[in-house]
């Protein structure tokens, strides 16, 4: 087992990595102080794993919901369900919600738990590889809007991140593939030799094997807290994180939630990112070819989708949250391994790049 | 004009009190600083004040968004029509969202910019006297659930409160009496003076009498301000301000939202809390009747509605946001003018005194 801190003050938490965490609550039992649990899993998850997270607290009182499986159940709507059983329940403030599944679930537990009654205690127990390396750290909790996606949300940050690695034993290539779109991005924003790494290890990666695995999470997971302790908020540097994501959500906002993965939506928005830095004149072909290779070999998408055109990505990307007055602004590289925010991309260029994307 | 301050550190803001406020964006047009506006107001407070407030920003992009009027619209889904409106007009997170009206459109309007793009600036403009001495100050923003009161939220602190007085003109009487029950409220927890000083004062009050309001209403905000400013999140002292909350919410919840007013509620619980403290022998009933007849005076009432009996009391208590592993917490009066919060209230002494109130 690894042990890595989100330094945040008094909001300060652990992150643990390691093969049946979930089964091993002496570990992790001190971040739910509360005599009230509340589990909230979804409906592919919760047969595997809602019974051995329920036994953990014998001695409280345990409630569970467990939600529809999918990004299109990410709503407003949906949350709902969360406050219905948190009030059918009678649970107080001071109960803890329990975050069993992958980033959906993650990011709506979290959501909830910031807004039942004004802010209750979470923990995450994420069970995809996206929801492992990326958004279960951090704090960034929400939904989705049929106009924008992650537009409804709230910075809560959760007492702690507890990741078994055994849970990606069970999860389908197609999701385990578009959580390494994440862990790559780490490598390409700022740690060249973890792109080197994973260049080498990506066989044994695919493979689930576990010494690989624990390897790729803790090093994502320290890149992640490491920015998130800097930059809670996103003033600044944690834009970052957002490589390929400006072009990634109009990719899912424009296909409808669920048709993409938000991993493989982030893979191709990289891809388009990429290209711009390179129309730019900061980076090389070769470069860009690589890091196309490498989403490939992850069986990854590196096109945009058939159905979007450039009008429509423009349209999609005016909503995007980092947008100010009209202005986008976008995470490019300036070379392999460093990730930039910039606010002044001139307009031709990225229209260049939806061209050569779009059909 | 009178401006004070709540001092929250980097997030003080300052509530200005006058006649005409409304009409003077010079006094407050500076806690808007970004180029998007989006005006939140309901049907009855629009056509007399909307127009006023928006061609204070005729050289920004104004938007408006009108709510159905009433606390029964006052859901998840109503707010749904602010997201929508924010998203349509691409608004981006550093929008500024002004709440125009009573209660309901603040605390929805604070909701809102709480969870958009996780946290945008927002401006209080309260028309009501309720929203001008309680709810516009302070931060307490959130929706109603079927289940229970304010029991989806956030804090989050407007960037100013602009109140004028001259808003409380076309206030209807049944809505005026409703914000006395809060400004009597101060009186009691803190102020015996204030309390003395509104018993002299009732009638010019009544009246709209605009210098006895204008007195009524900074001194309000201050001891409003003040507790807020020393317990910002309602860890201890900040829980005195629900005096006859608990009561009232459960009369608000237990009869259906809109059919009695909060301020009404909140009269009659006060009464049921002067009750019980009296049972506990830390009030006498020469104190319980003065101010019995004090809210009469105002038109308020100080029984419960004769639909609810004990049972029905104790289970929508049970969900009040004070109540901590079953117990329940209560805002007691030990002696007119000194508020007390207690967590062990012989429920003996609860049961008397709900069955002296419900039939």
């Amino acid at each position: 087992m690894q042990t890595l801190t989100v330094d945040l003050g008094d909001r300060s938490y652990p992150i643990h990595i390691g093969p049946g965490l979930l089964g091993r609550p002496d570990v992790w039992r001190a971040a739910v102080p509360g005599r009230q649990v509340m589990v909230v899993s979804n409906t592919t998850v919760a047969p595997l794993y809602l019974e051995t997270v329920c036994s953990a607290f014998d001695d409280r009182r345990v409630e569970t919901v467990v939600l529809p499986d999918g990004e299109s159940f990410k709503t407003l709507d949906t949350l709902g369900n969360v406050f219905d059983a948190l009030l059918r329940a009678r649970f107080d403030r001071h109960c803890t919600l329990l975050a069993l599944g992958g980033g959906v679930v993650g990011d709506m537990t979290g959501f909830a738990a910031a807004c039942y009654q004004r802010g209750v205690d979470f923990v995450q127990l994420p069970t995809t590889l996206l929801a492992q390396v990326d958004s279960s750290v951090g704090g960034k909790t929400g939904v989705n809007h049929p106009l924008g996606k992650n537009m409804i949300g709230a910075f809560h940050q959760p007492r702690a991140v507890v990741i078994d690695t055994r849970t990606l034993v069970t999860l389908p290539d197609r999701e385990f593939a578009a959580g390494l779109a994440e862990v790559i991005k780490y490598g390409l924003i700022r740690d060249l030799p973890f792109l080197d790494w994973l260049e080498a290890n990506l066989e044994a990666l695919l493979a689930r094997d576990g010494a690989a695995l624990t390897e790729a999470i803790a090093r994502s997971c320290r890149c992640k807290a490491e920015i998130v302790g800097r930059d809670e908020r996103e003033s600044g540097e944690r834009a970052l994180l957002n490589l390929g994501h400006t072009f990634g959500h109009a990719i899912e906002t424009g296909t409808g939630y669920g048709v993409w993965l938000h991993g493989e939506a982030v893979a191709a928005g990289t891809c388009m990112a990429l290209d711009l830095s390179a129309r730019l004149g900061w980076l090389d072909a070769a470069a860009v070819e690589r890091v196309r290779r490498l989403f490939s070999r992850a069986q990854l998408p590196v096109t945009a989708p058939a159905s979007l055109s450039a009008e429509d990505f423009l349209g999609l990307m005016a909503v995007d949250k980092k947008t100010r007055d009209g202005q986008l602004t976008l995470i490019l590289l300036q070379g392999l391994g460093h990730g930039v925010v910039r606010r002044d991309v001139p307009s031709a260029a990225l229209r260049a790049t939806l061209d050569a994307f779009c059909h």
